[in-house]
């Protein structure tokens, strides 16, 4: 029975800076509950707001007032696609979860597992012959 | 000056089912060589064989004779993400080459990797909290 | 309480490609039941035949009509090696169930895994370290 | 011969908020160049905002404004920790600079490396047995 | 519902070299019972004598008569670092548990998470762009 | 150009201890040279002690007068599988060359790999699916 290893800050008890980023995780990411990742980082509210001010910007960059060229499914992909190489168990269910929200079917899910199953293969393979790139890559 | 640890097999004495592999490979990829990666694998053809007929099905699915919900760009998105987790320095050259030659630009791959590190950064949060999933995920 | 993130599917309601393919996991693995692994990639039934294609071919050469230079043990004990490196819970547990049915006994499961674990120490030390390959591999 | 997959951004060709980062990590740092690391960042401004900006928080919480309960040289171990676990020889070559800037000698960097590498070692084991927690941890 | 892959020696049934060692690891450790991971490791005596006079000579180097430069927090910052990077649960919970008891608060283990987070996010960086060491590292 | 972050020590120059171990890695390994990973444990002479009793004893247990259940060729794929995993260059070098010296083809190594890449491939679709395990493990 693994069980966090930090007591999560409660919401209704969160005051200040903590209180703030709560109501903007909720208001970002349309939820009406504060997640325990971030319950879990405001024992450390300056961690808090620095992991929610770079996720914000990377994740929910409409509103952080910034363009992006990736729309937001594949960039849920990205993050599903680490989080299963991983093996983060909570990392994985939450992201998954985004997906779904996302529209994204059980298909579609299962190949994006299956690319990222199968360059964890490449992967091992290309180190475990210890394989040199073939070109310099194309700098710009 | 770390080398592969087997000799490449040669494209031009490679025979076949090798041959016949190589061929489809630079066919299928619209290359005019056979990447180190593939020319290792193929010190044991049937291992060439069944990493070959995997990847095709999984990121050609055009020439494999099958449909997919993602296009080119995000597989290869897929492909470097995991890479990129993995440290894996052939296939992160290999995966930004083919992501180039899908005409990604600078900043867009400065994003894909952005994302990337943001959550090999949580991952490492969550795994380091031991945070247990907010709720069950939606079964479909 | 993880649970997986996609609805297993029912052994019994399964028809066409993933029915035929649960029974030649039964048959060749020897196994009275599904386990959920293939379950869960059934929900995606290109992926469940590929990935068990693949592992068919590379952990049951015999029924795959295969010559292999390694004994099944053998093949068993990478693949827990593996695992225990990866973390992945349900492939410890798989493969150890595996290794116990091919007769491997506590103290040889336990020299296996002191094994894995020393050279993730060694992984570590050498990376750490930045050392240098003594020689050129020895090419074939 | 692997190199980076990005033209590293030119110091003296830098303008507006690439120059103001670029020495602002000069003066922080203490250093009289802008490490590759960064250049290669400067390929994607907001990346390098996002970046620096915690790096400099976490790592260099005097010139951020902000108390730190670690000292410069604990903090500049656990990089090198996770980074050894990690295999990146960027960032060994880098944290292992730091640390003899810092003042660390040959005998004390093995220290942390071997410890380290052990826990490499015991988390193979752990997960390879699959062991459960042995007590509820303590929460505050 | 995870659980170890052997059964776990019971330390009141134990003899001989395991007795003696489960008695110095509740005697250096200052505990009143036996964690899972040695009860598991006893499972091969072997092992448990090597990982044990290893791990009691690197993080208690005092009852083994050695001297350490780096106090006992640093190497259980170490040891937490390298955990929650390969996320393996029992090593979190039981490192987690150590610090608590070295007298770390809430604030601070979050200093320490927050530094491990934000190198696993360069170290992806690092890899995902493959850039190269600045200068050679300088040797002693 | 990465390299060494610390100064090998010369094998010639080495005395007490450190001459020592030296020479029984040369002879338990019928090597003619000290390799590299040594020359660095050297640096600090309590860990270059530590880790070769751990490795002599679990990979050269004739020498040090303990019985294996596992033959030596088993024993390096282990570390192989392991090495080819977490990427590690030097190691992965280092253990092929100890399996070309105990007679292993270029296939059997390839089925080797093959074999540690599906299970990169499986470990990421079954901790991608976060599925449970399918049935207690067997205790004995």
């Amino acid at each position: 029975m693994p069980t966090a290893t930090v007591r999560l800050v409660d919401p209704n008890a969160a005051g200040g800076k903590v209180r703030e980023i709560f109501d903007d995780i909720m208001r970002t990411k349309k939820l009406d509950f504060v997640p325990n990742f971030w319950r879990a980082l405001a024992t450390n509210p300056d961690q808090l707001e620095l992991v929610w001010r770079q996720l914000k910007t990377l994740m929910h960059p409409e509103s952080a007032g910034r363009a992006s060229k990736l729309d937001p499914r594949t960039r849920e992909i990205i993050a599903l696609a680490v989080s299963a190489t991983n093996g983060c168990s909570y990392c994985v269910n939450s992201h998954t979860a985004a997906l779904r929200k996302l529209g994204i079917d059980t298909e579609t899910l299962g190949e994006v597992l299956a690319i990222a199953g199968l360059f964890n293969q490449t992967n091992a393979l290309a180190d475990g012959y210890q394989i040199e790139p073939d070109v310099l890559p194309p700098l710009e």
